[in-house]
């Protein structure tokens, strides 16, 4: 399958010029970094006193490490590179709870930031043929705002209906045969239920994709949702730091998010001992913005947990891929000594067909010990509602999470519907342990 | 006092020259028009066949009012002039209660939008030199996008909160000493209570300007927010049949809002007559709009009254003014056979000091007759909390309205923050009279 591409030469460039004009932009970026009170300091006692430093890609490795941490640190200003005239975006992570980190965009950052979101659409072999309906929230948050202008800009028919009442959703998605939906995946699992509840049937939507991201998710969810829609789902990777979407985004095979190696440099590590990894090796990303001036950020550490995918795809374009997500190097949980990712849960029960569009994963005490407990609404439509066709469902499930997980978990089934559902990013692990004893 | 243009050339252009350009960008329009099912019909019923039927500005009479009504049995497409392909924004009022409206906007027809927005902020004084808060709703509201893309294409640097959280709103202002908002009248006078609330003052703020708009209100509330903050408060005049924000705004010298006639056509008619009036007469805003080809509209009934201000403005711009908008042709409400519009009411509490910042006027029945009661929040610090002091405000707030609108209204004190409070448009009237006694 071939799709159009949005800027060709880029998209199909040698592995050597790209890593040229990496050089090229990376230089440029250690220059603004270097306006920075905290790169000149960070980079100072790393012994480097100029983009002189930079002479090949490998000297990237000469620039420590930036973490959250280091963000939120430097708020306000720490990290902003040029005059506030010349700033015509912020997104801040502000609020009235925890420490704020912040992001300064130029009007050049906003519209390079812009053009990548433009080619993750048109990968997918979106077009101006499409209505697009964007269901992330608008605001601070760069989910929302982030894909409405590079859908824009790739001339799709934008619907800026942001986030919450899915009964409006959904009317709108009628109303103006809407072809292309943005939303998290777990919010894609609760408007099908949405749909059911209020008999309107596939035939009446006109949605052939959705772009999904925002919250990590399995393979089995992807495939849920689309055999649910009967539509192709698009894995969307991107973080605020790194401007939001843009980063990384499927192609229509896919197989991996290709990630804009003209504008970032992503390499994994191994997070326990920092070194770097080869392609193929999963371990935490690390991204350096290639095209963000006014705030430059080099080499941060995501906490994300992937792998670059090794060979090249069928597609054509020859920026390489990054696996899902398999978690956070911060949200493994230890239950009982043993070390469990939500997402191998989360891969294990949307794998049976027999489960409905929503879980949640609890934790708690028993006398001393951890107490897993997985709630998972049904599927209704699968059932005739006999006490023993779901007894045998639950102990499916118990068993099968147990084959993954090595944990005996305990297993609830609800109703479509008993769970909360989340209009952004779904809260899936409520760990009610006390904090000191984890 | 002069501040910058944004398109000098057009925005001081001669009277003949500006007629000159609605004649031409008019006759397009009507081009456009006869392209949508709805004006093809409209139009040849008129016994127009082309744009060859508009020689002159004078001829626009010939094309008969569109209404809010049209709109709706219009819906989805019967107001849309060209392919889905071309189309590259959609705001619709749709929901699941009422009958939905929608415009489609071109890539062309957001940017001449955006173009004029950014002539609203300009002619305030505003640019790039200023951090822009905007609190209005991002999303199928024109409010939110609207100003954020003008203030953007301005260079101003826009921090797209969108509305709500004011917590988080305030923390926003201080931490980036954001210089301009946007937010409803009614929020504004929220905002300045949560300040005292939690200790905050204007000096830990460097707020200068906040635009004012998508609500109606008096001159008193706009006098009333630049004395509680010690700002410039700028009036802005749209709706989101005419795009939304950038219609007419107020300029540094805020005596009345330029209405941009190279964009806009504005007529005023008598809404009894649909006779048209003299500038200086007060009727219902008629508006052309000659720069949206998507859906185009052509005088259009907004159902608001307000009077073209005659003479020229001191800024050296040469497009006329709009004066405040005085109430809507249905917003009037008649108690027991009294004409009153709720902006009378509002012009004569916000002039009293001790009046707080919100406030609420209720109409029910006592036996047959029309009961109206003013409940109002008090500005607390004017009062030390004896009951004579009050009784007094009380009776003196009776006696002003009484003096106005020759009714002798109820009316009840309460403290700071008892009524409540919207984030988008207040709900000013509530009426609980049966309708069909009304």
């Amino acid at each position: 399958m071939q799709v159009p591409f949005w800027d060709e030469r880029i998209e199909t460039a040698s592995r050597g010029d790209l890593e040229a004009l990496q050089l090229e932009r990376l230089k440029k970026v250690v220059d603004s970094a270097f306006k920075t009170p905290f790169y000149k300091k960070r980079l100072a006692k790393a012994g480097m006193s100029s983009s002189d430093d930079i002479k090949s890609l490998e000297d990237l490795k000469k620039i420590p490490f930036t973490t959250k941490d280091d963000l939120r640190k430097s708020f306000p200003k720490g990290l902003l590179a040029c005059d506030m005239d010349e700033v015509n975006r912020i997104h801040s992570s502000s609020g009235t709870t925890g420490i704020p980190t912040v992001i300064y965009f130029s009007g050049e950052d906003v519209d390079t930031w812009t053009d990548l979101v433009a080619r993750c659409v048109v990968c997918t072999g979106a077009s101006k043929k499409d209505v697009f309906q964007n269901m992330m929230t608008y605001g601070l948050f760069t989910g929302g705002l982030g894909l409405h202008y590079g859908a824009e800009k790739a001339g799709m028919t934008v619907i800026p209906v942001s986030s919450g009442n899915t009964l409006r959703q959904v009317q709108i998605m009628q109303d103006f045969q809407t072809s292309v939906v943005h939303a998290t995946p777990s919010y894609m699992l609760h408007i099908r239920t949405v749909l059911d509840e209020n008999d309107i049937s596939l035939k009446q939507l006109n949605l052939q994709k959705a772009f999904i991201g925002a919250e990590p998710h399995s393979e089995n969810v992807r495939k849920k949702i689309e055999e649910l829609y009967n539509i192709d789902a698009y894995n969307s990777y991107g973080l605020s730091e790194m401007n939001g979407p843009g980063l990384a985004f499927e192609c229509v095979h896919k197989a991996g998010m290709h990630f804009w190696e003209d504008g970032y440099i992503v390499e994994i590590v191994d997070p326990e001992t920092d070194e770097n990894l080869e392609d193929g090796e999963p371990g935490e990303v690390i991204v350096t913005n290639l095209i963000r001036h006014a705030t430059p950020l080099m080499r941060y550490r995501t906490r994300d947990l992937a792998s670059i995918l090794p060979g090249q795809c069928e597609c054509g374009r020859t920026h390489r891929r990054l696996s899902r997500i398999k978690g956070r190097t911060d949200d493994m949980l230890i239950i009982n000594g043993v070390n469990v990712f939500p997402s191998q849960i989360e891969e294990v029960i949307m794998k049976i067909p027999e489960v409905g569009t929503n879980y949640q994963i609890c934790l708690d005490k028993q006398g001393a010990l951890d107490r897993l407990t997985v709630q998972v609404e049904i599927y209704s439509k699968m059932f005739t509602g006999s006490a023993g066709e779901l007894e045998n469902l639950r102990h499916r499930i118990v068993e099968k999470l147990k084959g993954t997980i090595t944990i005996k978990p305990l297993v609830k089934l609800h109703e479509p519907g008993f769970l909360p559902v989340y209009e952004g990013k779904a809260k899936r692990v409520i760990d009610e342990r006390p904090k000191d004893e984890q």
